[in-house]
């Protein structure tokens, strides 16, 4: 079957310059992706009729469905409409329906239509009026050239409802759409060129219609399986076919799939096995509790924190021993393991997590350099502690060990359940 | 002045997928706008040679600088680099100073250099090679064919290091930039709106070369001040005499400069004032604690902080008496005025800050609706105390709390010091 694609053109100078984020091609893609039209490139482009006409022209070399954002104002700086109209070689007209329909949106408001508003009724001949219930910029669909558009306002809201009550449903009904299967894979704990080492030959027979991907981010490396077929069913049997096959490869790695983060996977281990956490918290900072506090109904699971950032209060508040302190400083693995183990009986949990390093800039010696951080998990039975060595800048430092003291949490819950 | 012009490619299906959400162009655009660099064009391409090629033809027929994000990692589906070694008509060979920067990479943090890694310092001959101080990426400049181009990891932290120490200023080297002069005033605890009230008549006497723009962010509003023209000295001279006039017209709102954070201004303070705090957290969960000492140094004046989630600890580890709890519950204003006194006692601090809130979804009632949290600032005097009333995300109410307690930290400092 032939592989329908798309185009997302973003049109404004306020995207180009940096003053607006687009998020509209963003949220395009996702929807355009989930029924199976590919995208093939996004562009933005400024309110300027060359650069606009140009990037019409070659989407419609490269593109089935061209969808266009922005430009759509009553104001002279917004070109989209009559670079339409001439690039579509039509005039520009009054639409009565539409002209109706922006009076009603102001008479709903109390408002008076301005002469200015009263415009935005007047389209370009060639085009199918599409009402926009959210917004007086109204939307236009066009058959030309061999390719459908809609131009769309740059509102996130009103493009929203364009894209779900017209071009969604519409695009349906014209193209016969290929199936596309997504599952990602998220792993933690390896970096991408040791996950690929890992599953080469697994990778290496991988169907054409089956693409993988890697995506990493601090701390994580995600993968991808994309499947393209016919059939939903069957995509899925088959992705999760493949997926039993590289599962046990990489098993100690695998936190989670698709949009699961490692604290939203703690969490649900957590309620699973009816377990709680504290958490000790020095290099940190209290960032450890915020991953896992930001997660909805983490109050059954997450007791309480102390971030005691001086010795003296991990001593006096966590009861860390003042030999130890002494004997091998608040950055080694034996303060790590009574803060652990200390915290977790302070707030009469299942699991005691604790952090103490060298966050940085300052504060490194010869001996411990910034980035030098230990980390420990403390259960009943015992504490398991990880020295890792990261770099120089303090908030990566802060979100790495962040990240690690979770996730070994799940291995230390994992050794227990296997 | 012939305008400098700029194109951003970002290269990867998963932007095209809608799977991750490209924010390095955003971010590479406000970089530009601020140096008085023109970004004409953004486009977005898959992992495939014929896109790719096409993108980095046109760029070059368009921009004087071609920004290039993505497609660097070691693995298979990364094709920037060898495209880029096709289009410039060159090989990849080794580059043993890029090679010995991934080795050392690795052995900093104890791992095993693969084949693969190991592949990721061997480049283009015609690229000048750019160290990466945060991966193994390595940044790639090219000066061909009448134009500069920077090919950088899709990371954005390992993207922003190189922007920030080398891109930017090499860009300021090789061109001549028109002048501008931006200053940013940071304003909290006041809407856009009524700022604009407020400074209406200061804002209609601003010259033309000197331009004005609210930005708006969650709990905060910046006044960007940019001016154009041809003498730094005289610009930076003109902006601050205009900052002095509109000074005392919002001085209760302003807790900064330019780049410094809520928390940055905090920690100035407090420096400044050589004065320490505590923090008592509960709807907050941490996000306080991980704003302040994300900042360096911020062990000087950070003694530490406690999150008591569960109201058995605010009693057992604060000291806040079950009474209060029993007749006013968590989220009320007796609690939370114990907690920040009590975390003050707790850590011997001159301050003590605390939050207790509903952050939701959950565990609303029709007198307390999700959204609802007290906030408090404790000195050795009394308590100050503030209630906000939120909506239902979150997260959004974890961060909005967090900084509105800063804030009301540097409000109470502010009025000792009066």
């Amino acid at each position: 079957m032939k592989q329908i694609t798309a185009e997302i053109i973003a049109i404004g100078d306020e995207l180009l310059y940096g003053q607006i984020m687009d998020t509209n091609s963003h949220w395009i893609s996702k929807e355009l992706d989930q029924i199976g039209v590919r995208v093939v490139r996004k562009t933005t482009v400024g309110d300027n009729e060359p650069d606009i006409l140009h990037a019409f022209r070659h989407a419609q070399n490269r593109a089935n469905i061209i969808l266009i954002t922005g430009g759509l104002g009553p104001t002279k700086d917004d070109l989209t409409k009559p670079l339409l109209a001439k690039y579509f070689e039509c005039s520009i007209e009054p639409f009565p329906e539409a002209i109706a329909d922006v009076k009603a949106f102001f008479e709903k408001r109390g408002r008076e239509l301005t002469p200015l508003n009263k415009l935005q009724g007047h389209l370009p001949t060639k085009c199918q009026y599409v009402k926009n219930d959210r917004g007086t910029a109204p939307g236009m669909w066009f058959e030309e050239n061999g390719c459908v558009w809609m131009s769309m306002p740059g509102v996130p809201h009103e493009m929203q409802f364009l894209m779900e009550n017209f071009v969604l449903p519409k695009i349906k009904t014209l193209f016969s759409l290929p199936v596309i299967y997504h599952k990602v894979i998220k792993t933690a704990g390896i970096g991408e060129s040791w996950l690929a080492d890992m599953i080469a030959e697994w990778e290496d027979q991988l169907p054409s219609h089956i693409k993988l991907a890697y995506l990493p981010s601090l701390g994580e490396v995600k993968l991808r399986l994309t499947a393209f077929g016919d059939d939903i069913n069957q995509l899925q049997e088959e992705v999760n076919q493949y997926i039993q096959q590289v599962k046990p490869l990489i098993k100690n790695y695998i936190y989670g799939y698709d949009q699961e983060t490692i604290a939203e996977a703690i969490g649900r281990i957590l309620t699973l096995n009816k377990k709680t956490i504290s958490i000790a918290e020095s290099c940190t900072g209290g960032y450890v509790s915020h991953l896992v506090t930001a997660i909805p109904g983490s109050s059954n699971y997450f007791n309480g924190a102390i971030t005691p950032y001086h010795n003296q209060f991990k001593t006096a508040l966590l009861g860390v021993k003042e030999s130890t302190l002494m004997a091998h400083g608040a950055v080694s693995e034996e303060t790590v393991m009574e803060m652990a183990s200390m915290v977790r009986k302070k707030f009469d949990a299942d699991y005691g997590l604790a952090t103490s390093g060298i966050a940085g800039p300052g504060g490194g010696s010869p001996e411990k350099p910034v980035g030098t951080v230990w980390i420990a998990i403390a259960n009943r039975e015992g504490v398991k502690t990880k020295k890792l060595q990261l770099a120089h800048d303090r908030l990566l430092n802060i979100q790495y060990s962040a990240l690690t003291v979770l996730n070994l949490l799940r291995k230390v819950i994992k050794n227990e359940n296997d």
